[in-house]
């Protein structure tokens, strides 16, 4: 039944899987491992599953581009929440194993600079081979292919491994961004500590563009926490721009960039406003004089009333 | 009764009273001069006239001060009316005067740059004094204290005397711009050639806040006619900006400025939409792409599906 | 001999007097009071004096558009100084007089608003004539033409009068602002605390004109002063804009300020650095971050090595 | 002999190898095919090659982070040349295969999507299967392991095998850029046609300090080709912008954006200007009036004359 269904990038015993299972409502859906973001994401377009969950962005690596890339095109889908993992692995090894009996080791291709740093130091002569995911990495462990398999300490229950040793990263602040994307809806209500996300796409042949687009944020007071250029796929040259903005769509100043950008951009696609991870009410910097939404409702009552002669 | 009262700048036989006998109304108004611009105003905030009019700027000497600085102080007025008259002088002089007998001339001080290349090369040895209008210099001359008064040729008739020579001006393009004000009320109606006045008072401490200013118009695409600072009194330093932007306060594009400014400014005051005098309706730059009311209409539309997942 | 001459708008007894006087080189100057600012600064033009004293701006009145304006047009000439003076009137009458006796007063126009509100609360049946000039005005007390005189409490010796009293106004920070001018030559030396003047013409057509002006100083962190509109005299809506801005042109950021401003603009006229009068060193704020000289040449050195590939 | 040894990376027979081919130097260059882009360019960094060629973007996947990464950390180096490559592909088969006789197919994972629809429409039932590099795949194709490979035609001689298809591609528009980078040193000569790389990271809590970026370029007249932002590693939300310009470092707008930027930003790493690839110097766009370098030294040389009284 598709209502209770969440699909996810999987195998099992992965990031995102940990990640999913940090959401409350997890607990009561089916979690449903897909071979590849488009698959996961693909399900919620068909109606096959109310939500499908996948990384969009890591602290070290950067955005996740077949997930940028899904947002960006095929049918529109929404986000409605993000969560935020601390990316930390295990080395886990057969029961019985002992760090110097390792002599290979696998992975995902994105674990190895972050664990780089720590093989050199302790295991300097472990020869490493790719693995397609952290979680396949550790089904090769268990079949005996490699000694030891970097993956999240939470696998090794999954696979009848141990975890030999754990908190091993290279990056102090290694995190993984999340995001559960819908079918279009209504956005997350307004928590006071939230961001919007949208793509925009710039006409063609104005130089100016990408500086008018960033004006209509500023003149309303709306912040940016993130820009990303991705390719249209019309050719070298062209692109459209993934932004995270601070606030909620329900808010005036919000509400009228976005429409701002409607009337300057030949596209705009709007994917939803939701509770930002990580930010705390009390740490969500106010919003700029003249820029809340008591700011609006007094200008408008303002223009109101000089229309009417009464100012 | 004060509803058929317009005041103007007197005394009677100046361009200001030509200037309000072309709107079409002034024929069945009572027209009473008056002392100065305060005086004219204030006898529409006491309610004892309907319309006040007076010069706000001329092409060759700039903005009257004392005009604009009654609409920036006070008790709030607003503009409903402009009317462009080019001015041209003639010599006026008792019947029967011929030029070779104009030993001495006068009129209002403002005018004697406008006819001093005419004087040189027409009556180079003739002495000039000011006089403190133009109709009062007419008046002198009927009275024989000069020979001469530059004034409009339309004086002569009040004053009993002749145009000996007419069409006399230095800059080729002098033009006076005057406004026609009222009690605050609904603006003028929208005609597809329209401009809105405004007064606005910047913050303290704030080095870009005029840029920011200028931003708010930009963002929505209203262009500025004219920008003029004026003192707010507070000491050397503090000034308030008067501006003419073009639109009406019925269009989105400008409504929403207005709201912007009000937002950020510490202070604005709404002097009113009233058709550009001079401009025809096709003359008129079609508002930039993006920045219609039916894009305005269009992207409140677009947000509206967004919000609820139609998008 | 003109290199010791000083011309300003006379005639003596005047605040452009006392104003002049507040300048040390005056001591060893010969000053001469002239008719108008016109003769004033074409006395200079001429050779005939070495600078030119007049009021610019009024911190009630606004722009002095007479002195503007021989600055914005004529030949070339330079602000070297400038002078800030209170302005409080003293009430100027025959010795002997009481203030009982006192049934007519007179002083130049702009005085009137000035003491308007002393002369309501003290002489309230008294009759206002204005004169040409706060000065003459003391000199038709001392004819019997009237029995006081507004003028500055200075000018009481000249005219055998006495002030009966002193320190009247209205406004609380009357001030006004005088410039001593001369023919184009090395601006005043930088001191710290400077301010730099133009005239800038913007060109045909362009909306966003005065917006590029202005972010032509933004982006180089120099802050406005003050920026007023004349006209061009070339019709209605012509403008040009002169400009006083902090800082000093022998400052890197200003000088690639200027540049840009004559890339940009059909026309630019350099009309001097030289101290801000009222303001010391220690009250002004340093350059924006990033803009000092200092970070001027840091970055050119760093571009020079970036070019030789020793980044 | 390092001088004339390029790396490049491998292996052998990849579009990478094919584009570096282009490149008229590349006939007399050692050129030597590398494990992975940081393993190519620190053979630049210490000294054991000339140069290192990889591909920086693509036209339909984005941006080769491994290469943006590279340039953006570790010791600097500089872009000399970009060559633009069409990505087309071949089915390379065993001499003999016929269509009908391909039932397995492998290729590099980005050549997935380029293929995607040419498969389902010629080879609905063949199963794919990832190779670590499309030359990888045709290797095992050699091997007997799969019996089609996605790869350039130019592969075909290298593995014996025969390309059965060519030109096969779903994105009409698919090229890929590549990059010669070398150790610091003078930037490639000026052509007309050219571009300027650089990476610039943001200051900590600067809502506008991306707008601030943008303007130091727009000011100057400066248009950008390409922002695409990367994280710095230092936690999420922690990016900076590699950016390219249009221009060269030599023309003096690019130069003093430059020196703007290293102003206002924390860090700017310049990357080196270079020919733009694919673009003909008849079609380059001339610069936006007042920013040609024959308008920056007249505006150099009006403020000599203004600081000399000479203007």
């Amino acid at each position: 039944m598709s209502a209770t269904r969440y699909t996810y990038l999987g195998p099992e015993g992965t990031f995102t899987e940990a990640a999913l299972r940090t959401l409350p409502e997890a607990a009561t859906r089916e979690l449903a491992p897909m071979v590849s973001v488009p698959a996961a994401f693909d399900a919620v377009r068909a109606g096959e599953a109310a939500g499908a969950f996948a990384a969009i962005e890591n602290s070290v690596e950067g955005g996740v581009t077949a997930t940028i890339d899904e947002l960006t095109g095929g049918e529109p889908l929404m986000i409605y929440r993000e969560v935020l993992l601390p990316i930390t692995f295990a080395l886990l090894v057969r029961p019985g194993t002992a760090l110097s009996d390792v002599r290979t080791v696998t992975g995902h291709p994105v674990a190895q600079p972050q664990v780089r740093g720590w093989l050199r130091g302790h295991l300097p002569d472990a020869a490493w081979e790719s693995a397609a995911s952290n979680a396949d990495g550790a089904r090769l462990v268990r079949e005996g292919k490699y000694d030891g398999a970097f993956a999240g300490a939470f696998a090794a229950a999954t696979y009848g491994l141990e975890p030999l040793v754990t908190e091993i990263h290279d990056a102090a602040n290694a995190v993984t961004r999340f995001v559960l994307v819908g079918r279009p809806g209504r956005p997350a209500a307004r928590t006071g500590a939230d961001k919007t996300s949208l793509v925009i796409w710039l006409g063609e042949d104005q130089p100016g563009a990408l500086l008018d687009l960033l004006q209509e944020f500023a003149v309303r007071g709306v912040n940016l926490i993130q820009i990303q250029s991705r390719p249209t796929g019309e050719g070298m040259g062209k692109y459209c721009f993934a932004i995270d903005a601070e606030g909620h769509v329900a808010e005036r100043r919000v509400s009228e960039a976005l429409m701002g950008l409607r009337r300057i951009c030949p596209q705009v696609r709007f994917l939803g406003s939701y509770p930002r991870a990580g930010v705390a009410q009390a740490d969500v910097r106010p919003p700029r004089a003249g820029t809340s939404d008591a700011d609006f409702i007094e200008a408008a009552e303002w223009l109101a009333r000089s229309q009417d002669g009464r100012s």
